[in-house]
């Protein structure tokens, strides 16, 4: 049974981003700067409608951090317009290209062109509502949104901000939508209108992005999931290793690039996991240990079959000892997400095999794996880290929400 | 219920693409050229087996298109061997890339990597065994390949002959790997092996791209239905619209990159139709015309609503006469399969509106639809003509088997 609402949605938005797609940037850039003013001006309304799903959400008793996650402030919203500010300063990828020229002189030019239509779903932070539309609509694209129905009111007020604020822009009814219904048969059709959507996003927990993979007909770019881990190589320097396994497990551990394994080479576990685990306890990290990791620290949970391939998103690390590299690599592919994974070694050709065998997104020496973002890669902003290897993989920023289109100058030529 | 033969084929694939990844193109390029070797070595088994597969489908009434482009001679087999050298001389794309130095002194390298796993799914032709095998080798890919029931005979011998090969010359077992089982279950869960695949690209036609996107959970790349347009504006030049339109109907009209539908502005219809079809005739064409083109081609057959989505893949031409450029486009949005689109005009402005407005892989001004090919385009070999938006757009070479990896040095950076 087709949703009629829904295919309406989708025919719109496929008729906005038809026009949307030879917008210049200029214009582009005027109606997020204007969407940045008009989300100032109605702070009060946001702030009464996210109060309410605030309200509803600790009625319904959701856990503390994702009422946090949802919870909105003055500042907060000052946040989200200085990010549209941000989006119009980046820069526009579509037009940019390369071309050639071919020996019977037809010139074939690889031009960079906006995805189309693409619809984002996503969950409790009603922020990504906003920061997903600027994106899109930077780089050309119609989006609908689909956000998670604690946030239901909010992103209602937001989308319908930004959206208005479009409209009188000039910009084509549909370039921003909102999918106000929640139920799951209306995302299950969303993810199947290829006649409409290009591309899903989908951002937010391991069961999300599963139901999107097992149900969408529509090409999907997987996000998200991280079981990063850290290789702690026999020539590791100590000063180098344990301020980066802090960082990467304790700066911000809700996250997907934030480390959830530690594997340390056996010749060296001894002398650095004592040193290593003090730290770790001193930031209130719970230690999960193999046989060998709990006989040299007593304070240690014995690790099940079942915490090395666990993303915990908490303070919580799997420690694992290994024999060298090679164990390590196999550990890795083994239970790896292709997300981001770091050794911390002085040695030269083992840092180097394991830039080169490890298969992930981001593969580091001697850095934290935290790194594994759109803004700290230099793009800007990002729409998610993909951890698939078609179309995009790692941070996506604005040039992985286009693709490309050939455009071909010939003189009558035939083949 | 899963098919355990099936699911270790996968493992054994995931763990060859482990090696295949750090190949160098030296090494892939011995094994290219022992290949070939080993095809002429084998023509006799080749076809053998092929004239079994011929029997099989002349038996069963196969219609005679399909068994011609079954059947294999010695001369085929020569020139599977020649596009095995060819293969070997292309430039190979893993270990490209570009990088750049964070102000932190982080240094990110983009790398061009292999996908991994590659699932090629494709129907009659064996010469798509080897064709596609090698190019996924070159790009550093293990592949599995499935091929259509009326060739298992011919794609056994063809697929044993290169898989043997490429392990005698120490590359790892399962490398290449054909599916020997033609029943639906296998192809099914095949489609949805996220675990060991890592891309499907499906080659035929339009029902087995639909069955492929419609069923895999794996990320696809889709390909190949093209209901290519011809638009011959009020200022074209007759001398390169009939040439260019004959060309692209007639030249090998039961490619995807062949003209299906001729729209021609009503200012000219009633000057150039009669031109165009007096070639069209005499080159067998059928034209399947709107009411303005058969009160014009007293010939033509009155065309249905049915015949403006339809590929053809004949010597059958649907012509409507439009009101301008802005009925041709709006045409081509509503019946395209954004495979490849051509503009036939002298005006500057008009034919900049094309290539900008029109969305698809490939949009020409004044040239044949049939220049949309990784030869022609200029990239040696091509593995199928993608018509999705995601990941690549239009020929597919090597570069498009493969993806990135961020490898990133660090010197004891945190956030």
């Amino acid at each position: 049974m087709e949703l009629p609402e829904l295919a309406e949605m989708g025919r719109r938005a496929k008729a906005a981003a038809r026009k949307l797609a030879f917008l210049g940037s200029a214009e582009k850039n005027a109606v997020l700067l204007a969407m940045a003013d008009a989300l100032r001006e109605n702070v009060e309304e946001i702030l009464t409608a996210n109060a309410r799903d605030v309200e509803a959400a600790e009625d319904k008793g959701l856990k503390k951090s994702l009422v946090n996650r949802l919870r909105l402030t003055e500042a907060g919203i000052e946040q989200m317009a200085e990010g549209l500010r941000e989006v119009a300063g980046l820069a526009d990828p579509v037009g940019e290209g390369e071309f050639w020229t071919r020996p019977n002189g037809l010139r074939i030019q690889r031009t960079r062109v906006p995805l189309g239509v693409i619809a984002m779903i996503y969950e409790a932070r009603p922020n990504v509502t906003v920061d997903a539309a600027a994106l899109c609509l930077k780089a050309g694209n119609a989006v609908i949104l689909r956000g998670g129905s604690e946030a239901i009111r909010s992103n209602i007020v937001l989308s319908r901000v930004i959206a208005q604020t479009a409209e009188e822009r000039g910009l084509p009814q549909g370039s921003i939508q909102l999918l106000e219904r929640t139920e799951r048969e209306w995302v299950q059709q969303l993810l199947r209108m290829n006649d409409y959507v290009d591309v899903v996003i989908p951002r937010g927990g391991a069961g999300l992005i599963r139901t999107v993979i097992q149900n969408a007909t529509v090409p999907v770019i997987e996000t998200g999931t991280g079981v990063c881990h850290a290789y702690v190589d026999q020539t590791a320097d100590f000063a180098k290793a344990i301020p980066i396994v802090i960082n990467s497990k304790t700066q911000n551990p809700g996250v997907c690039n934030a480390l959830e394994t530690l594997l340390v080479d056996e010749s060296i576990a001894e002398n650095f996991l004592p040193l290593m685990a003090e730290e770790l306890y001193r930031h209130g990290v719970e230690i999960r240990g193999c046989r060998k990791t709990c006989a040299i620290l007593p304070g240690a949970v014995p690790a099940t079959e079942e915490d090395w391939p666990t993303e915990y998103l908490d303070l919580i690390l799997s420690v694992r000892v290994v024999q060298g590299l090679d164990q390590a690599l196999d550990h890795i592919f083994r239970y790896s997400t292709k997300h981001s994974e770091t050794i911390i070694a002085e040695d030269y050709s083992r840092a180097q095999r394991f830039l080169r065998e490890v298969d992930a997104a981001a593969v580091y020496v001697n850095a934290s794996t935290r790194f594994t973002d759109g803004g700290r890669f230099g793009f800007g902003a990002e729409i998610g880290i993909s951890t698939q290897k078609l179309h995009a993989r790692g941070p996506m920023g604005l040039r992985e929400l286009t693709t490309t289109k050939y455009m071909i100058y010939g003189s009558g030529q035939i083949v």
